[in-house]
């Protein structure tokens, strides 16, 4: 795991840290108001479109790894593996900027691929 | 764009440069031969099996944008975005690690789903 300790990084990641135990309302707390989140299904407005997207995918979580993080002084890159229910291997890529000790906008990145088909195969 | 240098930061830029310009002959003298890379249909092993992967890919590109990069001594982890023939914005994240001068491994991060509709449209 690469990691370098950043402001950004140290909010980016305590907000990983949060969702990754399953605690989304710490997590929020480490979430702006009026996030922009540039997710692979499109743009998320606010923090109420953003948890109600987060919710459903920390419920199916079982477990996760960070695989490197970096940031400056507003900017944090992390990259991560998640365990799913559906999906063994799932991971994910968030570019994050940083204000007032809040994410306020993210570029969110995964696979929806291994996901479309294992919605397909329980239906 | 979040940019910090590094030994490793430098050669994956190096890398992406070449690739996003078309120049996958210059690309591949920044990979290793025995680069092992995860990606999101499986596990690529060897420089001729990568350069499989990325031929087509390099084709139907037409566009990019660096998000975010980061890097150490070892490692760095990028973020950008792609513009291509049948999807407009794929954004992709590689975490690389280097040896030698040379990408040994990656970590390969996009989104399937719009290439696979694409397909399905074209048929």
């Amino acid at each position: 795991m690469s990691e370098l300790t950043s402001p950004a990084l140290d909010i980016a990641l305590a907000y990983h840290q949060a969702w990754t135990s399953h605690d989304l309302d710490k997590a929020m707390t480490y979430v702006a108001d009026d996030i922009v989140c540039d997710a692979p299904a499109g743009r998320l407005e606010g923090a109420t479109a953003y948890r109600e997207f987060m919710g459903p995918f920390v419920q199916i979580l079982t477990g996760s790894k960070l695989i490197a993080a970096f940031g400056d002084d507003d900017t944090a890159l992390v990259m991560y593996d998640t365990e799913t229910v559906p999906v063994k291997s799932a991971p994910g890529a968030e570019c994050v900027t940083i204000k007032d000790g809040r994410i306020t906008n993210s570029r969110f990145i995964f696979d929806r691929a291994p996901f479309d088909a294992a919605r397909k195969a329980a239906n």
